[in-house]
């Protein structure tokens, strides 16, 4: 281990504006992961790093540094290439489900350690354990040999992957320097880069329901996170997609494994299926697949087989019904119009506070709860026709769910010009 | 207690440039004060103020809330006026020593409530220590006896002041948070506010050896905390003096107090006269005494026996030898010419290296190590003349000393021409 160095030294340093060397960066996420460093130390680095940044060459050293704090899985040994996918989350975002079975239906690994929701945007994890009997957490040699049949996975992410970005997560949810472009490039890149995959798409979202608020800076943060994995040997492409409102016509947990399912069936709403295909032709691209009939996969069946296979090797029942929430309340038109302006963000945390999502980690979330849309943005709507579904087993929710949907949509007279427009806004190749 | 608030709402505000409110503020201190806000949240927010600062508003509020963390003394029961003097520290200022019994020569109570030094500049109890059987701590009745009789005081801080300050200079100090203004103002005020004084005059000192290295940040310094001063109902005013070099010929704990009282025997190096009997006259105005002969009791002995009252009561034998160091060793010219460029910096911390200061607060100092000036800047000298004697009881640390020393000063061929300048530089009124 490299030694030699003072925190206080290096926080003053990137304080100042100044260049950290290799060393003090392999030292002080070295020492912090052993706790040699205090969280007052590394709260003060991560705030002076929020305002002065780092440069490429910096974050990728920050990155190889975290992922040197703990293991590193090996998908060298498959007999299929892997291909990775990351989406920086949003409203909506039930992806993952249908597109790791498409992928993997063409003889791709496609490894997807996922995490559990927090605040507005949900889990990946969360909405699977819907399913009756769905289990996330598996031994790396299961989740390996299912990386060979049916070649995907869904699970929990391992704590031995990339430890310290646990321990900085921690950290910077509490100390207001979460939303720094080094920081986020390196916690999302060190655990993918450690996972050992060979191909990563990402799928970097703007808008209201994002994290990132502006394409501006979902492409930056795309930028460095496709440097990144490049330089560390990884097959990088990234959409950059919008999400200023929420995708698909579900939100919530079994809502979006509902969802996942009618696109696995070959039907699904407009833009779910435009961003489950494009991400499933990037990932197939670097695979050696350009020119897969990704549609056909769908349409077939082919895509639904690898799913069912994929959900029961992890202990869920395919066939059993869904879980419902314990009560419904709709939302109706009050004039004549067009349904306009649906705003991701205030979707999203009107779902969470129906139940779909956790303010805490400690929560649980509702299986059943969230919002199902029954009309598609830019269509014409009647006074009294019903908009939305609000699902909840706790009904002393709709109210405070139904304050802020209020501000989250508009019927305007005039129909939106933007309503078809592409989810996906741009993409680095 | 105002309740009701997220430390990391408070922390994202002011990283996004926001003033905070005063509830915010009475609460973060509070809450830290108590340790329920954590160290990592709190040096995040130190540094989020670093970058973005505080306005005086929110700097008032800051040090009002550190002030209400603690006791307050109250000096309005003394039968003198209250004038309190505060120096920002430099190498060679010894200047509370003369000054202080000076002051209150005149019949005006001068509390001094000092510290330790740590690093290359000073520590006032360390100086006096120095003295045979002197003691630091007092308890407040002792301390206001000698307010009232001789007049002057000069003791260990009680911790019971601003204890909120106590915490955060801790957590500043490991952070790289110390250097900023609102912090540096609202933790000397805080102190000096809590101690009741009804006056107080500034010593802000800039250049290489002081904390502030140029005189704009000085002013910007003593402007600020004078304006903390009078919101709070102080008399204020301030001296911006300069420390690019040492203050005086002797360096270090004895050899200061040594010039201390060539100072009060009515002798002593022209700056360090120049500077006692300038702060002692603003001293005296804000106590309403403009026009003091403060010279007078120099040269006729009134401020030597308020000293030796001073020193006695608190058990220091005035009369015995003050400690001297085991070893000497003199640096002479080698060539002819000017003594210039003395820096502050390098006789700070050669003289800390000979043993006269410490590394870490738990540090001992001795009290005969330092370095004493043979000649003043800018007098001709010849190869061979004496300039400088190193005292250490430690020889081993010469070399490094004299190293140190070695870049701290120079022999030139022309005069200075700025040799006799003035050590105030200006002046808050």
């Amino acid at each position: 281990m490299v030694a030699g160095f003072a925190a206080v030294d290096i926080i003053r340093e990137k304080r100042d504006g100044q260049t950290l060397t290799e060393d003090e960066i392999r030292w002080i996420i070295d020492a912090y992961t052993r706790r040699q460093v205090g969280e007052e130390q590394m709260s003060a680095l991560l705030m002076a790093i929020f305002f002065q940044g780092m440069n490429m060459q910096e974050i990728s050293w920050w990155t190889d540094a975290m992922i040197r704090s703990g293991e590193r899985l090996d998908f060298s040994k498959l007999s299929r290439p892997t291909v990775d996918k990351h989406s920086t989350g949003g409203v909506g975002d039930k992806i993952t489900l249908p597109l790791a079975p498409l992928v993997a239906s063409f003889g791709v690994a496609v490894p997807q350690l996922s995490g559990r929701g927090l605040g507005h945007t949900g889990g990946t994890l969360d909405k699977l354990e819907a399913i009756p009997g769905w289990r996330a957490a598996l031994e790396n040699d299961e989740m390996m040999a299912m990386l060979e049949d049916p070649g995907c996975v869904i699970c929990a992410a391992t704590g031995s992957l990339a430890p310290a970005d646990k321990f900085l997560y921690a950290l910077r949810d509490v100390t207001a320097t979460v939303d720094s472009i080094p920081m986020i490039s390196a916690s999302i890149m060190s655990k993918k880069i450690a996972e050992g995959t060979s191909s990563l798409v990402l799928d970097v979202k703007f808008g209201s329901g994002a994290f990132m608020k502006t394409q501006e800076l979902a492409h930056e943060l795309a930028q460095t996170m496709v440097q990144l994995g490049r330089a560390a040997g990884v097959k990088m492409s990234a959409l950059i997609t919008d999400m200023n409102r929420p995708l698909g016509r579900k939100i919530g947990n079994a809502l979006e494994v509902e969802e996942s399912l009618e696109v696995l069936a070959g039907g699904g709403p407009r833009d779910v299926v435009e961003l489950t295909v494009e991400l499933a032709r990037e990932m197939l691209t670097l695979a050696g697949q350009p020119d897969a009939d990704v549609e056909a996969a769908l349409k077939d069946g082919r895509a639904m087989d690898t799913w069912r296979q994929m959900i029961a090797r992890q202990g869920g029942d395919v066939d059993a019904p869904l879980p419902r929430a314990l009560h419904t309340e709709d939302v109706v038109a009050t004039e004549d119009g067009y349904l306009s302006d649906l705003d991701a963000l205030a979707f999203g945390v009107a779902s969470w506070r129906l139940g779909a999502g956790r303010a805490r980690k400690e929560d649980p979330v509702q299986a059943g709860a969230g919002i199902e849309i029954h009309v598609d943005a830019g269509s014409a709507v009647k006074r009294g026709d019903k908009l939305f579904t609000l699902h909840t087993d706790t009904p002393e929710r709709f109210d405070l769910a139904k304050q802020t949907l209020a501000d989250g949509y508009k019927v305007l007279a005039a129909a939106p010009l933007d309503a078809n427009r592409s989810v996906v806004a741009d993409r680095i190749k």
